[in-house]
């Protein structure tokens, strides 16, 4: 597949599981290595080429991946991988390499392994929505088909032998997205971001790790992968999610009683600026549709705009928006390009109504 | 006349003389003194009576004064001294005035005469638009009326005898307030500022003396009153004027062939928020509602809506928002009653087209 055919599919599937209005998306990756072959942080080119020969066709043997997007890094341009990484496909690190390295997607786009990065083998699946479950069985299932075909690096004492300390034994990182506004508006976001670190978790931006953290977008992840069960991760995991939703909505009806016109004037400023602007950079864009998306949840504005507004969030990004231009941008047309594009997209959306309580 | 039906006459008269898009208003006030009567900060009680029982009758004879609103100053309450400083009708230090001081004002709110401020006589016109001779042509008949029937402090060699040394000599001060947004935009004004105060004039901001510049407004005055007829510290004044207004217009036609998505999106940006926030501090409103009107004078919203620009610009002032509500208003409410009033006021102005050169 072509990535012009693969990109231009759906930015996403639609969300399931239960709150999907607070989480955006559910992740799990997992980390393995070739038995016998360097890590590729140690490894000479032909180790790598020769890594690539055999794990390349095994992926792309799966059933998962038929009719996939497969590529060598050497082949794609710097947007299509910086393409890849806005849709949280592949790591910023991973978009970085370029000869050695590869990448092989499903079409769907929940399904993406990346073949020499940090490790011989980064699979993750990712969906929208709240289901880290569903999620990590469908890239156990990968690992199992893989794992019958290639020799992973396996220690009986230890589990998964990985190329950073922090990932042996399970090799997993599971991790959440989550939609926080009112914790934000409310100032109780850090509190909050504090508790769970205490814990053991790690809260990190939209961006993953050293990312800042934009349009009120907050991932959630576990930080051990030694001497627990995969199950008892996420099991621990989904129970501080669900603790954090029940912050996020208490907030929000705080919110809503409490400071009803902040709410009205942070919604309304949202929908006046994202109409109306004519240059916005990327992370006050990100701010903005965050409180659009508040708007939605808090019944300000119909709910069919939800996708729409979703999509945003992706399509406003600088390497989304270099796609859509024959000639290469510069910050200050892209701002421009940005404007546009998203007053085009929401010139449907109809000034917000009062906000009120979920029903 | 009672302040309520004077108040509720209209904001302003309409604008007249040349560049009234650039220059809001004109203004000359003369500082006066009666002669064998110590000045008000030197007064005592009895001293500062006797000075309002010979001048206030005075004041209130001028055929100009037909009509007038005269008040002593015990008998208005704080709002409604306010409202009159944010008319520019008093001065902010004759509004913390009470008893021993009166304000007598024409119905039209183009002559106002300050009794017992820090001189015995402030007397002042004021006309939208860039008038300065017609509005000291105004004053100067109210003065030389007075004059026929009050024995001013002069000085043969002085000239009129004032509380403050400043002021000494002509007793004038005139004045314009000039909407300089591109100057501001393309970060030229304080070079202006510079220039103006080296050959002898002020510049300050909407409220006089030490107030802050908002909403883009400038008010440039002299500073010398003596050794210098009138008429010279007029011509000087008009001339250093017709210079500004032509950086503004070379600033304006420079913004729209190298900057137009800067300004589009700085009028859009005011238009979306002005529209749809609730709750607006009065430094916010003034600074984009100046956009409002820059958009205006290039054409990107009808001109008809000039006057309810010009009258927000007074309205949402926060006595003249007080005024309104039967309840005192916090500055909570009053920023959510301010972005309340636009709302409603600007509801009928259509979104923002391009802007473009003036023909």
């Amino acid at each position: 597949m072509r990535f012009s055919a693969f990109i231009s599919g759906p930015v996403a599937a639609r969300p399931a599981g239960t709150h999907h209005d607070i989480v955006i998306s559910s992740r799990v990756r997992l980390a393995r290595n070739v038995k016998a072959h360097p890590f590729p942080g140690w490894a000479r080119k032909a180790d790598r080429l020769a890594v690539l020969e055999v794990v390349k066709p095994a992926v792309e043997a799966l059933p998962q991946m038929e009719d996939a997007f497969s590529e060598y890094l050497q082949d794609l341009s710097a947007t299509e991988k910086q393409i890849l990484v806005e849709r949280h496909l592949i790591s910023r690190e991973h978009a970085a390499k370029s000869g050695g390295s590869a990448v092989v997607m499903n079409r769907e786009q929940t399904l993406s392994i990346m073949i020499n990065e940090e490790d011989h083998l980064r699979m993750q699946a990712i969906q929208p929505g709240f289901q880290l479950k569903t999620v990590f069985k469908s890239i156990d299932e990968v690992d199992t088909r893989l794992e019958e075909k290639l020799d992973y690096a396996f220690s009986e004492k230890l589990g998964y032998l990985t190329a950073c300390l922090t990932n042996v034994g399970t090799g997993m990182r599971a991790s959440a997205m989550l939609h926080l506004p009112a914790l934000v508006l409310d100032d109780k976001v850090n509190q909050v971001i504090q508790a769970v670190n205490k814990i053991g978790l790690a809260v990190r931006g939209l961006y993953g790790e050293g990312s800042e953290a934009m349009g009120n977008l907050f991932q959630i992840s576990n930080q051990t992968t030694l001497g627990e069960r995969e199950e008892d991760i996420l099991g621990r995991l989904n129970k501080v999610i669900e603790q954090i939703i029940e912050h996020e909505l208490n907030a929000r009806a705080a919110l809503l009683q409490r400071k009803t016109v902040t709410l009205l004037d942070q919604v309304g400023r949202a929908f006046g600026i994202l109409r109306h602007a004519h240059s916005i950079t990327s992370k006050e864009a990100l701010n903005l549709l965050s409180f659009i998306r508040l708007g939605i949840d808090l019944g300000s504005f119909p709910t069919g705009h939800r996708q729409q507004i979703d999509d945003l969030f992706t399509e406003t990004q600088p390497a989304h928006l270099q796609r859509t231009s024959p000639t290469k941008l510069q910050a200050e047309d892209r701002d421009a390009l940005r404007a546009e594009t998203i007053r085009r997209k929401l010139a449907d959306l109809p000034a917000p109504e009062p906000p009120r309580a979920a029903s």
